[in-house]
């Protein structure tokens, strides 16, 4: 290789000569691209016009070798949504059909509501004591800034409407996944198991589900009618948008980054990925407007991940015989960069020693342990790919992930700023270090 | 008279010897309110429940002479409501209805928008420019802690409406008078000025209207389909729930306090007015359970005040021949009162200094100016009873006012506590004071 690596002395005294990314870049994509476009759900007219607005603005921005990788996929949209407590104490409550959800009659359901405080009580309770009843899980998520808590809760979402639907549930209703106090509830998938019949599944907002679990708590039985009308409406195309910044070497490898360009339906996808979109494109921009790199740059906003991941399955098996020599995805807000990690071939090595120097000048603190990028780039990591993790503060992300409140008044440009700049220093480092970024052993844990 | 006023130098001491109100009442008040009935709209079979709700839980906390004071009046109810832009930017927008608000065709009207920043500004505008077109007025309202900015806004509501209907306009929309940025938007009512045909009016969330606010700065003409089925369904039903703590004296007057039960249909009325209702109800109770009072403690839940007064209107005309001592209401959420002002018909008294003393003891102090009450007991002070205003913290009730996030969540326990020992500590001094509370000249201005 005939890299030449910044000296580190120079790092600590000028991150400004490694990154420039353009002033207000950021902010203006995900402000354009919530604007113009609004919620973009996958395999829809939406999402078409969004990958029409992306290939646009990716051309403007003089990116090369910008175009449209189509995929084919299944869809599932949204139908009505009521839900209202009939007895001891009529009242509506506010929910969302999860993704994948099965529906109701059109003039809906009405059954007795058992309500466990979580899953692991599902688990344990006999068959028939949920056979026919709308079962309601409920949970005390709290925030967390590395988003651990969504680990630990989020399978009530995942994998609660199967454990149901096998015990003979009628329907499945959670809290919503989310740490607000809002009449807003999140949406996202539920994972139909093998032998697991789709039954309706909705999230109440976090106020509604309190307020169903103090209607329980007065002892007598509760009598809920639930509409749900989404259907799945068959097989139609998803596309990644790439775009790349040519390197001097392409036997070096690619440094692959990106976000995904579908949001759910409820909000206008700010955090949820206008924010990832819109850190990697500026940071990749910053590597356009500055020295010609080594390693090229490959940009893509993924197509369909909220769905599960078709962008980046799709994206894994048309690149396969390409080289990579580094992935990272942006997908967990638009907040600050307060940590990072690291999956290189070596434990310890210059490059890693490097990252650390360069993002500490910025708050940035190296963190123990494997990095994983994400559903988007995970299936390449799974195959060996080295990949580094720089971590939102995910503090309040859970207050608005998968919700109608994802919108633009929810980036903060300041924190969104810093979060461009570390990406920028780290994508500096990585497509001119003359570490060979050797591929690690496939990963089976990972998939 | 022959009331002991307390020495102040006790009060200085020991504010405890004052007010004894008994722990956690007023939480339960608006726990058991919320969850039990929820939403109780005005004229509605909700808000009779909640009647029935308040008479068993007055009589169980035994208040003497509780019982119901029906009147009549007119309902107006929700239908659907949504909003999409159709062109340049195709996407959705949250939006309600406001009360009295008149009704598009089922299929919607399609027409173009024109916004302005201020209703001076759509006041400004010729008619010309208006008719025919779906007129949205936005502002920047932001929270204060008296709750000034309402004045200053809430007239795009209250009003603008009429304003857009006589130059002509298909549709009123406004920014949501709140002070949030979630998609739940703020209701409340219209007036129809005279000669003002009844028009579709509503407000977006907040992040809505800001979207709309970009989507027209991108300077394309942008055309809207707006659909709003409200409608008015006649004469119904409401009431005043009425309780007493008997005084010694009944020459002495009656101490008139309360809030209101009704509450806007999106959300549950924790903060509007749960929690006026929990407040007034556990000092009350504080003199219940104390030494006997020498003037009589009325306690008020007054009937239909959202749309319109109605309740305190009804009150008004139903107990005109009563002698009336002293005036306050609680009809500004739960959080800690901060400040209060009196109207007597002597600036300078005791009894002002009294209660600057006492309450100063727990952090309230004296303001300048006149006190007005409210709109349930406005028709009263008009007629010249002396008034105290007890001043909730209006920093964050803007935020949630009138919006489906009004519940119970939004109670702070620890705030609504203090109130109450505010309310307590008030009403044991008014109550046992030998200060005559002479009737001020009638306020015209009031009216």
């Amino acid at each position: 290789m005939r890299f030449t690596l910044l000296p580190l002395a120079a790092a600590l005294f000028s991150t400004s000569a490694l990154a420039a990314p353009a002033p207000g870049l950021g902010y203006d994509i995900v402000e354009g691209l919530t604007t113009e476009v609004g919620q973009r759900l996958a395999g829809t007219e939406a999402e078409a016009r969004a990958r029409d607005w992306a290939v646009a603005h990716l051309k403007s921005l003089g990116f090369a070798n910008v175009h449209v990788e189509p995929f084919d996929m299944p869809v599932w949209v949204r139908g009505a949504e009521t839900a209202e407590v009939v007895s001891p104490f009529p009242q509506k409550l506010v929910l969302a059909a999860l993704g994948n959800s099965g529906a109701t009659p059109d003039g809906g359901v009405t059954a007795e509501i058992i309500g466990f405080p979580s899953l692991d009580a599902l688990k344990a309770a006999p068959d028939a004591a949920v056979k026919g009843k709308i079962v309601f899980v409920w949970h005390r998520m709290m925030p967390t800034q590395d988003g651990s808590s969504y680990g630990t809760y989020g399978p009530i979402r995942f994998a609660g409407a199967s454990i149901a639907s096998k015990k003979g549930a009628a329907a499945m209703l959670i809290r919503s996944i989310g740490t607000d106090h809002h009449r807003v509830p999140h949406t996202g998938v539920t994972n139909w198991a093998d032998g697991a019949k789709p039954i309706p599944a909705a999230a109440l907002s976090v106020p509604d589900a309190e307020q169903l679990e103090r209607i329980l708590a007065r002892g007598k039985p509760v009598m809920l009618r639930l509409t749900l009308t989404p259907k799945m409406v068959g097989t139609h195309q998803s596309g990644n948008v790439i775009a790349e910044v040519p390197g001097a070497d392409p036997s070096a490898g690619i440094v692959l980054i990106g976000g995904h360009l579908d949001s759910w339906d409820l909000g206008t996808g700010a955090i949820d990925d206008g924010a990832g979109i819109a850190i990697t494109t500026a940071a990749a921009k910053s590597i356009l407007d500055g020295p010609r790199p080594q390693r090229t740059v490959r940009l893509v906003w993924f197509g369909a991940e909220e769905p599960g991941g078709f962008g980046g399955a799709a994206y894994a098996k048309a690149h396969a015989g390409e080289k990579h020599a580094l992935a990272a995805e942006a997908d967990f807000g638009g907040d600050k960069i307060w940590s990072f990690s690291a999956s290189f071939a070596q434990p310890k090595s210059a490059l890693r020693d490097e990252l650390a120097a360069r993002l500490n000048l910025i708050g940035v603190e190296p963190k123990e342990g494997a990095a994983h990028g994400g559903t988007d780039v995970g299936p390449m990591v799974q195959r060996g790919v080295p990949v580094i993790d720089l971590d939102n503060d995910g503090t309040r992300y859970f207050e608005i992930h998968h919700t109608a409140d994802d919108t633009l008044d929810k980036i903060d440009p300041a924190q969104l700023a810093q979060a461009i700049e570390a990406w920028s220093i780290m994508l500096r480092t990585v497509v001119d270090t003359n570490d060979p970024l050797t591929p690690l052993a496939p990963r089976k844990d990972e998939e």
